[in-house]
C-alpha cells in the first residue's frame, strides 16, 4: 500500500461504498455481499471488489462482509475517523448555500465558520454561524482549528484568499471559484465545476443519439 | 466508436481540454501539442493522447493539433454544438446559487426558468428570471423547451419534482438532492454529492500522511 496510487474514481466509490454501508448497519444488517453493495451503489460486483482490493483483503469467501468493519475501515481511510473543521468564504448565494449544505456537517466534517469581506454581510445570521469579518480568520482558526478552507468568492478574490487560508494552517482546499490556484505542494485542492456535470449528461444524450439506442 | 463505452473520466477530462482549447483559441494560438494540452489542464501527455484516441484520429505527428478544428470537434462530441435550456427547480440558497453560476450559462447552457412551490418564493427575481410557480411548468416548456432540469429541492420533494419535469419532455436532470431518483431509462442523471469532494480531499491528506510524504 506504502507506495500505491489509488485512482480518484476508486476514492470516489469508497467513499459512496461508505455511506451505503452507513445505511445497512442503520438497519440492523450485519453481513453483505459484494454484489448486494454493487446493486446498491449502481456499479458491477468486480468493480467493488476491485476497489476493495487496493486496500488488503476483506470479506469471506461465500460470507461476505461484516457490515460494521468494512464501514469502520472505509472511515478510516477516508480519514474520516477524525473531525474536520471547515470555512467558508464567500458569504454569497453558493457561500450561504454551502453552510447549511446537508454533507459538509456529517461523517466527521462541520462548517465552523463563515467569512466575507462585504460590510453588508458581516453579522448576518446562517443557521447558528454568523458571518465574521475575513480579517478575523487568524484568530478564528486560533479557537477552531480550521482545516479545510471552502472558497466560494468571485475569480478575481480567489487566490488571495487561498493565501490567507494556506498562511494559516489550512490544510485543504475545496475551491468553486473557476479558476486555478497556486498552492504549495503541501496542500490538497480539489475545483469544483458544475458545470462538467452537464457536459456529461449532453454528452450522453448525445453519444446515444449516435448509436441509436 | 458505434459500441464503444467511454469513461465518465473521460468525458469530464474531454469537457476540461476543450475549455483550455477555447482559452488558447481566444488567444489566437492555432497549434498545440497533446504535451502542451497535458501541462495546461495537470495531466499526463499519455492520457490527453488516450482520451482523444477514444473519438478518432486527431493532429499531425511533429505538428500537433489545430486549435480551432480540435475545439470545435470536442464541442460537437460533448453536444455542445447545440443550445442546451436549463430548468432550476427550487429557489432556496442553492437554487439561487445555480441560477447566477456562470458555467450553466455559457457553452450552449442557459438557465431559462426557476420555480417552486413557495409562495413567498414565487415572483422573486434572480438576475434577470423570475421565479414562477412549479404549476406553470408545462407551459413554460412549451415556450421554452426546457431540455434538462437541474434539482435543488428538499430530498421529499425531489422525486415528484423529477417525474413532472420528465413528463414533460426533460431529457435530463442534475439532481442535487442527496437520493437516488427513480427515472426512465431514456433519462439521463446525474446526482451531485458535493460531499464526495471533501472525503477525497481527506483521503488524499490521510494517504500522504501513511507515505511520511
Amino acid at each position: 500500500m506504502k507506495t500505491l496510487r489509488v485512482p480518484e474514481a476508486t476514492v470516489t466509490r469508497l467513499s459512496i461504498y461508505s455511506r451505503f454501508l452507513e445505511r445497512l448497519d442503520r438497519n440492523g444488517i450485519t453481513t453483505v455481499s459484494s454484489g448486494e453493495i454493487a446493486e446498491g451503489v449502481g456499479v458491477s460486483p468486480a468493480q467493488v471488489r476491485k476497489d476493495l482490493a487496493y486496500f488488503g483483503e476483506f470479506g469471506t469467501r461465500g460470507v461476505g462482509y461484516n457490515v460494521k468493519d468494512l464501514m469502520k475501515y472505509t472511515l478510516k481511510i477516508l480519514g474520516l475517523d477524525q473531525t474536520w473543521s471547515l470555512a467558508i468564504i464567500g458569504a454569497g448565494n453558493l457561500g450561504f448555500a454551502l453552510c447549511t449544505y446537508y454533507g459538509f456537517n456529517v461523517r466527521g466534517f462541520y462548517v465552523a465558520a463563515v467569512f466575507d469581506i462585504d460590510p453588508t454581510k458581516i453579522g448576518k445570521r446562517i443557521g447558528k454561524l454568523e458571518v465574521q469579518p475575513l480579517d478575523s480568520f487568524p484568530e478564528v482558526t486560533g479557537h477552531e482549528h480550521i482545516r479545510i478552507g471552502v472558497i466560494a468568492v468571485p475569480i478575481r478574490g480567489a487566490q488571495e484568499v487561498a493565501d490567507l487560508l494556506i498562511k494559516n494552517g489550512v490544510e485543504a482546499i475545496l475551491n468553486f471559484a473557476p479558476m486555478a490556484l497556486n498552492v504549495p505542494d503541501h496542500i490538497e485542492v480539489r475545483n469544483v465545476d458544475l458545470s462538467v456535470k452537464l457536459e456529461i449528461l449532453t454528452f450522453n444524450l448525445g453519444f446515444r443519439a449516435a448509436q441509436n439506442l
